[in-house]
């Protein structure tokens, strides 16, 4: 998949899929979200750069990294891939979010595995409600229910005022090259007089989308209210039901209790992952959480969902 | 594979084939040697327990690991495995041989992603020159011409004095669970008499097979001298001739000089691997080793070699 076809789309990318362990057909966890040339990873496990370069991508130059927590199987491919994108010699800035620890973890190995990296790392530390805002997307983190420091994220668009009004922008004769600033909301001053974005919009707004990850947790409140209305909730479903114990002891979700979170949080679509490794077969837990939520998708490795830009209709 | 398919068949495995970074094709480095129903690894990089679930193999209880250097693509496997045999309980030691700074680098990570370790590990660090002894073979590493501290390994079996008499211990009576100890080379006492083993054995006596594994070196002279008369030369080979410049630089070897030293030391057979990922086909590194040794393979990933044990013929 070449990046250009994915125009304004936003492509989520499932690089790992199984819990703990990785299995013969499932790495361990890792979410790329592509978005406007922009490579957005949630978790980066053991063997995540190379499930990269098998979909026949290689590392941009804008990468971000949030991670959810330190267990090994969400954080063992960044060692390598600070390797890796030294022996490439990166010299762009690579942006990593995530708990206190990551950021001695990340210390540590690089210094005794001997890397001298090519590129600035900056670490940005996560904490409960943190937001970390961007030209025109945030994404924010919240504390879940898992072992130690371990967070959920959501990434949102903000919501754009309408439809930029070329037609307007034209027979005003402003040259082309105001409309981008124009139309991400930045006022212009052309031949002496300014111009307002906000009066270059054609309504309906249109709303942002949303993604939201849980990271590994057991089911809780705070996740309904953070996946309000999402696009996309990616939740984690550890188990059946039947193993609903077992859930409770390893601080895990089941599948059906993640259907109920998106019912309750009314998303568009519930993705699960994050596997057992005693799931050979998948149908189980794609059966129960459709009993609660009908739109529930299982994700494999190496599947991904599109959520498309849509604009309103022209007049 | 199952492991008993094997009887007393060594079988090397190549795990994994690219040098630094993995590709689409190549994992990186780590090479499986079963023995007898244990598992020798030579290294362990990012990926290599995923790698032993796509054969189809489990982790055993035995289990030694061999590392010749710090490097990432080397260890990265490591913490990821500790985690993995954690989960599944395991509670029989693990051991493991390398350079000093691997003991920090394994109890740091085991440290920060939070693992409970279920099973002691019995770490042993390796110097030059070092053996490590075993019942019938030993391991023995030495320094070769790498950053900082690296090894070269050989794998040795101990020589047998001959075939076991069988006829002989049955024709003196004595019983068959003194045949295994005394074919080991124990003597034994039975029935209030001593019984030598080295009585035991008919002529000629069988060498024991011998690997050697270079690691990421420079060709150095002592790696002529530990591989004299291998059945199997495991060399690096990460670039063709054309890169010799680079080669060097970078402290690694070209494909002809590992056929070079293959040469020198009368080997069987020479495998090359760890390539660089610039050769996405690998036939212009076999060709110009196979001008100077004709008994060169490419190591592809998942590729095994098999060394028989060869008895001499009865009369």
């Amino acid at each position: 998949m070449s990046e250009n076809e994915s125009g304004d789309i936003i492509r989520i990318i499932f690089l790992g899929t199984s819990a703990g362990v990785p299995t013969k057909d499932r790495n361990v966890t890792s979410i790329l979200v592509l978005r406007r040339g922009e490579y957005i990873f949630f978790d980066f496990g053991e063997g995540t750069q190379r499930q990269v370069f098998t979909i026949g991508l290689g590392f941009r130059k804008r990468i971000k990294i949030f991670v959810s927590h330190m267990h090994g199987d969400h954080i063992l491919g960044l060692p390598g891939l600070l390797q890796t994108l030294s022996l490439f010699k990166r010299t762009a800035p690579l942006e990593i979010y995530g708990p206190p620890q990551l950021k001695q973890f990340i210390e540590l190995t690089t210094e005794m595995m001997n890397v001298e990296l090519s590129f600035p790392i900056h670490f940005h530390t996560v904490y409960d409600g943190a937001e970390f805002h961007f030209r025109d997307y945030y994404v924010k983190a919240v504390r879940n229910m898992h072992w130690g420091i371990s967070f959920s994220y959501m990434l949102k668009e903000y919501d754009r005022p309408g439809t930029f009004n070329v037609d307007l922008a034209s027979s005003l004769g402003i040259p082309k090259e105001y409309w981008g600033p124009l139309s991400r909301g930045e006022d212009i001053t052309y031949n002496g007089k300014t111009y307002k974005s906000s009066d270059f919009f054609i309504p309906p707004p249109i709303k942002g989308r949303k993604i939201v990850f849980s990271g590994d947790t057991m089911p809780f409140d705070g996740m309904v209210e953070l996946a309000r209305d999402a696009d996309v909730l990616i939740h984690e479903a550890t188990y059946t039901t039947s193993y609903y114990e077992r859930s409770l002891e390893t601080q895990h979700t089941t599948a059906r209790d993640a259907a109920e979170i998106a019912r309750k949080s009314n998303v568009k679509i519930l993705v699960l992952t994050h596997f057992s490794a005693r799931y050979g077969d998948v149908e189980e837990l794609i059966e129960e959480a459709r009993e609660v939520f009908p739109s529930t998708f299982i994700a494999n490795d190496l599947d991904y969902v599109d959520i498309p830009y849509i604009k309103p209709k022209k007049k």
